[in-house]
C-alpha cells in the first residue's frame, strides 16, 4: 500500500503546485527552490483538508505521522526544537488556498510557546516584556482560533489589569503585569473550555492545523467563496513555518513591499517598514511605518539584498510582486510573495513596461489586463486626493464621475439644465419616459434595480455615470428631500457620484478627466494586431459615432432608428410627426406624416454615414411597437374617467384612448413590432429605406466611401425577409449612381436560429440581438425579471450569472452557434455580428470569438474593452493572428 | 432531337398519371384502359400548359402537330370527321388539373359545329331545333370562353328574339327563330371581335385548347388555388373527347350517380338522371331529374350495364365513386368518374363497409377518414331537415350546435342561466374575465378573433359550440340589440348556432344528438390497434375526466391547477382564499390562506385521480402569474382616480392598487410565473404537492391504482427543477403507504429544448407545452398576434399556417425533436408527451409520431380525432404496429 503524500517540505514544492499547496505555500516553496532566504517550513496539502472535511473532521490516516516527520526535519534545519526550554522552535501556522481569500481564514503565530519556552525567549531576546507579550498574544489567538473561545473575556481580563495598573496603551504594560495576565488567561481557559491550556507544543500544532482546516468552512469563508465564485472543493493548505523575529532590536524589522507602484504602475520600489517590529505592528497602525527608501540608509545591506531579491522575484514571476519580509538581526527573510493587486492604470502601465523590458511578450501583456477594469480609464473620476463624504454606496452600473444638483424629477432636471445648472437625477427607478431627464443630467442614481435595469443600460449607452440599487437612500419626493440614515439632503443640493465604485458623495468634489496614457494606446494597438473579431459600436447619432471612432470602432453595428423617431424625448417635433402617422385615419394622412419623417431621417443617415465613412453602418429599421410612441393607456383612461365623473368631457382624449386601446398589447415584447410592422405597414419601412438609400447615394456621388447595411429586425421566418428584400429592391431599382449596400437581419428569435439556413438565403449578414434572444430563449421579460425573480435566482445560484449581463453559453449560446453553422452552410461568406449588450462583455466576447463571429458591437465606451477582450480571446484560442479581418 | 410528348390518347394513359393528365383525363384514360365504354378522345398534358404559360402564351413547338395526329386517330376511331358535312365529329374540350377545382376553369362543348355541320346534326338527329339550339349555345360559349367576348350582348340578342316572338322559355323557341339568332350572333361576333366567327373546326379546337390553358391563370382560379393551397405550378390538362348525345330521344339520357349514399354511407345506388337530355339540363333544374332507381324500369339494359360498371369502378378504385354518364340510343357512355365527396358519417361507414366487403384492409380504411371531420360526429348538430334562417356565418371554431337566448354580457348570461334559461353568449371577443359567462352559456359567438382566439380555445376545451370572427354582426350593447345588415335582433331573443359550419341562425331550431355509430366505434378500435402514440386528455375536473375516458383517453396529460384556484370564476370562495394568500402581509397570513386551499385541492385531486385510475394523471403545479388572480390595474386605477376627483376616498382600493401595481408586469407571458413562483415562494408549490400526495396516498390505501405525475411548468434551467424535486422529496419522505409517482416538467421554453439533456437528469418525463413554446420560439404573444398581424401573415402566405393551430415543424418542431433526442440521450426511457393545443391537430400528431413521442394530450372531444390521426401516422410511417405502448 503506497501511502498518500500529505505533507511537502518547502524545498519539495514549486509555484506550479498552487492547487495542492495553496498560493502562499507554493510561493514559499518556489522562493526556497530558487535560493531565496525563506525561514524553513512545510505545507500540509489542500487534499488533506478535503479528506479532513469529507472524513467528518478527522485527519486522514498517515497525515499526522508525515507532519511529525516534517517537523523533525524542520528542527534539524533550524537547530531548534519545539518546546526546547533552551532554544525553542516557534512556528507560524497559516492557511492558504489556491485562490487568495484575504482575512477569510485563520492564522496562529508564535506557536510553540508555553510556560517554559517563554523564559527561553526572554533570555534569547534579552527582552522579557516582548517574550511575555508574545505568550499573552499567542494564548489569546490560540484560544480564539483553535479552541473557539470568545475573545471578549480575554480582553476583559487584560483591560482589567491595564485599568488597575493605570496603563493607557499595551506597550506600557510591563513584563511583570503581563505574567499576571498570562496566569489569569490560564485560569480563564480552564474555566471556559474545561481543560487546561495545552502546554505541549506538538498538541498545539495538531490542534492548530485542524483549526485551519475547519476554518475553510466557517460562515464568512463560505459567503466569500459564494460571492467570488470560488469552488468549495478547493480546500485550504496549511503552511507551518519557523518564525523569524523582526523585533529583535534595531537591526531587525519587518515590512511590505510592491515591486512597482500599484497605483500608477511606475517601476519603483513601493512599500513601508518598521524597525524592531513584527508584522502585526505594521498593520496595527500604532507606529507609523517608514517609506521603504529610508531602509537604504538605516540597514543598507538588508536593503540591497531586498532590492535584488525583488528584482529577481519580478523576473522570476514575470510580474509585479507584493512581498512580505522580515529582517532578523540584519538578516533578510522572505515571508510571502504574490502577484500584487493594482489599479487599472497600473495594470496597463506594468504590462506595457514589462514588454519593453523584455520580461514578457505582447500576448502575455494582453492577458495581464482585465478588460472590464479598463473601462474606468475612459471616464472622468473623483480626484483621488479629494476628501469625500460618502452618503451611501450602490451598484456601480456605469463608470465615470459627475457632480450636480440633485433632482427627483426628469422634467425638473430638464428645466434646471436649461437654466444652466448641472443636475444629478435621483429616482426610485427610470422608465423610457424619463429619458429626457437622463439626457439633461450629468449622471443618474436609482434606489432600486440591478446592473441591467433600465437606468443602467441607458446610462451605459450614453456613457454617463450611473449608480443603481442604492437602497440606503429614501426619497420623499413630496417633501423635496432624501434621507440616508438620519441625514436629510434637500432637492437642489449638490451631490457627486462615482459610477466606477457606486459611491454617492455629498457636495461637489473635484473631478479629474480621463487621459489615455501612451501605454494604454500601445496596448490597444497590440490588441488590434492580435484579435480576429472586428469591433463596432452601437450609435444612433453622429456625435456618438465620432466618439466610437475615437475609441477605435471599425463601424456601427447597430443604429437604432426609433431614437430618431423621437423615442426618448430628444425630438418632440419628430414625435409629433410619428404620432400623426400612427393616428392618421387614411393613407393620405399617413403618407404626409411619413414624408416629414423621411426628410429628417435622410439627414440623420447622411450625418452618421459621413461620420463613419469608410466604415460600414448597420441601420436597423423601426423596431418597437407603435404604441410606444403614444401616451400610456392607464393615464389616458384615468383622464377620461375623471373627466366623465366631473362632467368635463374630453373628446380628444377619448379618441386617443380608443386608438391606444386598439394598439395596446398584453405582451409588447412579443407583439406587433420589428419586421411585422414592415410586412403589415410597408410604407413605414419604405420611407426608411428611401431615406437610407438617398442619403448614401448623395454622399457616394460626393465621393464619400459609404457602406450602409440595412438590417431588418425580429425576423422569424425567411418569407418576412424575402418580402422586405423585394421592397428594397424595388426602391433601389431607380437609384443612381450605384453604390454597394447590404441587407441582412437581426437574429433575435429562437426560430430564426433554428431556421438560419433558410434565412441566410435572403440575408447577407446576421447580427445577433442577444438581448431579445435571451428574453425569448429563457422566456424572461427583462423589464419584469430583474425586479421580480432574477436577482434572487442569481443569489440562490439557480443561475450562475445574470444572462442579460454575460451571455448564457449553454442555452442562448447554443442557439447562436447553431445559427452560425446553419447560416454559413447556406452562405459561407455570411457576415456574423452581435449587437446586444453582451457585445461589450468579456466572457461573451470570448464566446463570440469561439463561435467564429465576424465582429462584436457595443456602446462606444465599451469599444476599448471589446478590443482588448477580443485580443485575449484570440490569444487564448491559440496565439496571435496576423491581421484583423474586415468587419 | 427527341420530341417531347405533349398529347396522350385515352388508351395511352392511366389513373396513376394524374399530375400529367389531370384528374379528369387520367380517370377517362383509366376507364378506357379497363374496357369501359368511354367516348374516345385524347389529352393535352399539364406540362404543355406550363410550357404555354412560361412561353408567354405560345404553344411549345411540336404540340400542335401532336394534337393533329391525335385528332386524326380520333376521327379514325369514331368514323366521323371534324367539319364533315355528312357525319361530323363533335368534341368537348374540358380543363382538368391534378387537383379538382370545380367550376374554376372553362369548358367548351359541341366544338366542331359550323354552318354546315349544324345541318348534318339536324339530319342525323331528325331534330333541327336541337341542332340549331346546340349551335347557338356553342357560339355563345365559344365567344365567351375562347374569344373573351361579354355574355351580356349575346343574351340581349337572344332575349330580343324571344320577346318579339312572345316566347316565355328557351324550349319554346322554334328552329326558325334560332337560325335568326345564330345569324345575329355571327354579326355580333364580327362587330365585337373585328373578325368573323371561325367556321373552321380545327381553328376552333386550337383556340379552345389555348383558352383552357389561359383559364388556369384567370383571377378566380388563382384565388381558388390560394385559398385551397394548390401550387400554381401544377397547370391544367385539356381533355378533347368526342361528344355523346343523351338527347337523341327517349332511348337516350344523362345522369350523375354515387356508388354509395354520400350522406349516410349506406351501400346503395344514389343519383339521378333525365331521359332525352344533355348534362346541362340536369344542372339547369328546369326539368326535375328522376331518382336513379327509376332507370331500371325505363331502360333496364342500360341500367344493368350502369350498375355493373359502377360495381366494377368501385372495386377498381377501391372507393365510392361519383360518376357522370350519358346514354345515347340505349348505349351507355362513361363521361367522368372520381372519388365521391361524402359526409363524415358516410366516410366512416364506407371505410368500415369496404373492409367487411374485402375491398380494402383496415389500414386503408383508417387512412380514408379525415380526423378533423370526425369531431363533428361527437357533437350535437342542427337537424338536417330543419328550415333555417341563417343570419350570418363566422369561423367554425368549436363544433356542436346549440340554441338559447342571446346575451351580450357574461354576468347577465350567468343570471339568465340561474333563472333557468338557455343562453348564447355573443361578445366582440372574450377574455379570462368572461369565463363564468361562457360556463353559463350553451355556446359562444364572437365578432372578432381567429380559430385560436381565447373564445375558441376555451370553448373547445369545454366542448361547447363556438363561432368566432363573425364580423357581419354589429353589437350595440347599450341599446340591447345586434344588427346583421338591416336586420336587428334584440338581446334575449332566441338564436341557434352551428359550430361545425359557423352558421348563426335566427330562432330555436331543432337539434339532433350525436349518436356514435357501431362503425365509428369499430374504426376507432382498429385505430387503437395500429397507433404507437398514446392518447390522453387535458382535463381539470372529474366530469371532464369522465368524458375523456368515454372518448378513449388513456390518462390525463394536463390537469391545470389554476382553474382549481378559482380562475375563470368557477369558485369564488377559492378565489377569495387565493387573493388572501397573495395579499397577506406576513408568512402567517399566507400560510393560513394556503391551508384553506390545500384542503380544497386535496379533494380536487382525489376526485380526478379516482376518475382516471388506473391511468396516469399529470398535474401541473400553479402556472399563471399571481396578478391574474387580482382585479385589473386599469380598472382599479380609474376607480381610485375617480374616487379622488369626486372626494370619495377609497382607501381599500388604493391599497389593492398598490399591490396590483407591484405585481403588474410589462410582459406577463415572460414574467413571474411557473416554476419561478415555485422557487421564490416555495410554500405555494409545497401546498400543492402535499395535496397531491395526500390524495394519492389515501386512494392508494383504499386499493385504488393511482398514478399521479407532478409536472413543474416553465422550467428553463435544470437547477429550477432540481430545487423542486428536492422540495418534493422532503415532503414525500414521511408519506406512508408508498405508492409510485413521477416528477417531470413542461418543455415550453427554447432554453429547455436546447438543454434538455441537462434537464432530463432531473425529469422523469417531458411534456411539450407547444402553445408557449410556439410563443417564445416565434416571439409571438398569442393574445396580441391573432388580432394584430397573424391573420394577415397567413393570408399573405408569410406563414403557410397559423402556428398555434398546426405545429410549425421547421422551427418549433426542430426544437421539439432536439429536446427529444437530448432527453433520451440522458434518460433512454424518458416519457415524452405533448399537451399544447397541437395535441389534437392531425398534422401535429403525425409530427409527434415521427418525433417518437410517447403520447399526445388534447381536449376530451379531440381524443377520438387524436386516436385516428395517431393511427394514420403509424400506418403512413410504415405499417401497423402490434400494440399501443404504455402512456
Amino acid at each position: 500500500m503506497t501511502s498518500h503524500k500529505y505533507v511537502y517540505l518547502f524545498e519539495e514544492g514549486a509555484a506550479s503546485m498552487k492547487s495542492l499547496l495553496g498560493g502562499k505555500g507554493a510561493n514559499l516553496a518556489e522562493m526556497t527552490r530558487i535560493g531565496l532566504p525563506v525561514p524553513p517550513g512545510f505545507i500540509v496539502t489542500t487534499q488533506t483538508c478535503n479528506a479532513y472535511s469529507a472524513n467528518d473532521q478527522a485527519m486522514p490516516e498517515g497525515a499526522d505521522a508525515q507532519i511529525e516527520t516534517a517537523l523533525r526535519h524542520l528542527e534539524q534545519q533550524t537547530g531548534k526544537h519545539l518546546g526546547d526550554p533552551a532554544n525553542p522552535l516557534l512556528v507560524s501556522v497559516r492557511s492558504g488556498a489556491a485562490v487568495s481569500m484575504p482575512g477569510m481564514m485563520d492564522t496562529v503565530l508564535n506557536l510553540g510557546m508555553n510556560d517554559k519556552t517563554v523564559e527561553a525567549l526572554a533570555n534569547l531576546t534579552q527582552n522579557p516584556r516582548f517574550a511575555w507579550d508574545c505568550y499573552r498574544r499567542f494564548i489569546q489567538m490560540f484560544c480564539n482560533v483553535v479552541l473557539d473561545l470568545g475573545l471578549h473575556e480575554f480582553e476583559t481580563v487584560f483591560s482589567g489589569h491595564k485599568r488597575r495598573g493605570g496603563f493607557k496603551s499595551d506597550p506600557e504594560v510591563p513584563a511583570e503585569v503581563l505574567k499576571q495576565v498570562v496566569a489569569d488567561y490560564m485560569k480563564l481557559t480552564q474555566r471556559l473550555s474545561g481543560k487546561p491550556f495545552p502546554q505541549d507544543p506538538r498538541t498545539q500544532l495538531g490542534l492548530a492545523i485542524r483549526a485551519v482546516f475547519a476554518s475553510w468552512n466557517n460562515p464568512r469563508a463560505i459567503v466569500y467563496r459564494k460571492v467570488h465564485k470560488i469552488a468549495d472543493a478547493l480546500g485550504t493548505a496549511v503552511s507551518v513555518q519557523s518564525m523569524a523575529f523582526g523585533n529583535m532590536g534595531d537591526d531587525s524589522g519587518t515590512g511590505v513591499i510592491f515591486t512597482r507602484n500599484p497605483n500608477t504602475g511606475v517601476k519603483e520600489f513601493y512599500g513601508e517598514y518598521l524597525l524592531n517590529a513584527q508584522g502585526e505592528d505594521v498593520v496595527a497602525g500604532i507606529r507609523t511605518p517608514h517609506p521603504i527608501a529610508q531602509l537604504r540608509t538605516e540597514l543598507p545591506e538588508a536593503y540591497d539584498q531586498l532590492f535584488q531579491t525583488c528584482e529577481l522575484l519580478e523576473k522570476h514571476y514575470t510580474d509585479m510582486q507584493d512581498i512580505e519580509f522580515t529582517i532578523e538581526k540584519k538578516r533578510l527573510y522572505m515571508l510571502q510573495c504574490r502577484v500584487g493587486k493594482r489599479t487599472a492604470a497600473a495594470a496597463v502601465r506594468i504590462a506595457v513596461d514589462l514588454v519593453s523590458e523584455g520580461v514578457i511578450n505582447k500576448e502575455q501583456a494582453i492577458l495581464r489586463v482585465d478588460p472590464v477594469e479598463i473601462e474606468k480609464l475612459l471616464h472622468r473620476g473623483i480626484d483621488p486626493n479629494a476628501k469625500v463624504d460618502v452618503l451611501a454606496t450602490g451598484l456601480p452600473a456605469s463608470p465615470g464621475a459627475a457632480s450636480g444638483r440633485v433632482s427627483f424629477d426628469p422634467d425638473k432636471a430638464e428645466k434646471l439644465k436649461e437654466e444652466g445648472h448641472k443636475v444629478i437625477l435621483l429616482r426610485h427607478e427610470t422608465t423610457p419616459d424619463d429619458i429626457h431627464g437622463m439626457v439633461a443630467s450629468e449622471g443618474v442614481v436609482t434606489t432600486r434595480g440591478g446592473m441591467t435595469c433600465h437606468a443602467a443600460i441607458v446610462a451605459r449607452g450614453m456613457g454617463k455615470p450611473c449608480i443603481v440599487g442604492c437602497d440606503a437612500i429614501h426619497i420623499e419626493e413630496e417633501h423635496g428631500v432624501f434621507h440616508v440614515g438620519d441625514r436629510a439632503i434637500k432637492e437642489g443640493e449638490w451631490i457627486s457620484i462615482d459610477g466606477a465604485t457606486g459611491r454617492v458623495i455629498l457636495g461637489a468634489v473635484p473631478l479629474v478627466d480621463a487621459v489615455l496614457s501612451p501605454e494604454f494606446k500601445e496596448l490597444l494597438a497590440w490588441a488590434d494586431g492580435m484579435r480576429r473579431l472586428g469591433v463596432r459600436a452601437n450609435a444612433d447619432n453622429p456625435k456618438d459615432a465620432q466618439k466610437a471612432r475615437e475609441f477605435g470602432a471599425e463601424g456601427i453595428g447597430l443604429c437604432r432608428t426609433e431614437h430618431m423617431f423621437g423615442q426618448g424625448g430628444h425630438h418632440p417635433e419628430r414625435m409629433a410627426a410619428v404620432q400623426k402617422m400612427i393616428l392618421a385615419d387614411n393613407l393620405e394622412g399617413r403618407f404626409a406624416a411619413l414624408d416629414i419623417l423621411r426628410v429628417m431621417q435622410e439627414e440623420d443617415f447622411r450625418g452618421i454615414l459621413q461620420a463613419m465613412a469608410p466604415y460600414p453602418v448597420t441601420i436597423r429599421l423601426l423596431d418597437p411597437p407603435l404604441h410606444e410612441f403614444l401616451p400610456g393607456q392607464e393615464d389616458l383612461a384615468i383622464q377620461v374617467a375623471v373627466a366623465k365623473a366631473t362632467n368635463n368631457p374630453a373628446p380628444e382624449a377619448e379618441a386617443l384612448l380608443r386608438k391606444v386601446r386598439q394598439l395596446s398589447e398584453v405582451n409588447p415584447m412579443l407583439g406587433f413590432r420589428g419586421v411585422r410592422l414592415g410586412v403589415i405597414y410597408p410604407e413605414i419601412y419604405e420611407m426608411q429605406v428611401r431615406a437610407i438609400l438617398a442619403a448614401a447615394q448623395e454622399l457616394f456621388a460626393a465621393g464619400v466611401d459609404v457602406h450602409p447595411e440595412i438590417m431588418i429586425p425580429l425576423v422569424g421566418h425567411v418569407t418576412e425577409l424575402k418580402l422586405m428584400r423585394e421592397m428594397i429592391a424595388k426602391i433601389d431599382a431607380d437609384m443612381q449612381p450605384r453604390f454597394k449596400y447590404h441587407v441582412g437581419t437581426m437574429i433575435e428569435l429562437p426560430r430564426a436560429c433554428v431556421t438560419a439556413d433558410e434565412i441566410a438565403t435572403e440575408a447577407e449578414f446576421f447580427s445577433f440581438g442577444t438581448n431579445d434572444l435571451t428574453q425569448t430563449t429563457f422566456g424572461y421579460s427583462r423589464d419584469d425579471a430583474e425586479g421580480k425573480f432574477l436577482a434572487q435566482y442569481v443569489q440562490q445560484k439557480v443561475l450562475a450569472e445574470n444572462p442579460f449581463v454575460a451571455l448564457d453559453q449553454q442555452g442562448v449560446g447554443k442557439l447562436v452557434k447553431m445559427a452560425c453553422e446553419l447560416g454559413r452552410k447556406t452562405r459561407p461568406d455570411i457576415k456574423l455580428g452581435i449587437c446586444g449588450e453582451h457585445g461589450g462583455e468579456p466572457s461573451s466576447i470570448a464566446f463570440c470569438h469561439d463561435a467564429g463571429l465576424t465582429y462584436v458591437s457595443c456602446s462606444p465606451f465599451r469599444v476599448p474593452v471589446a478590443r482588448l477582450a477580443a485580443a485575449q480571446a484570440a490569444v487564448r484560442a491559440g496565439g496571435q493572428q496576423a491581421t484583423t479581418s474586415a468587419v
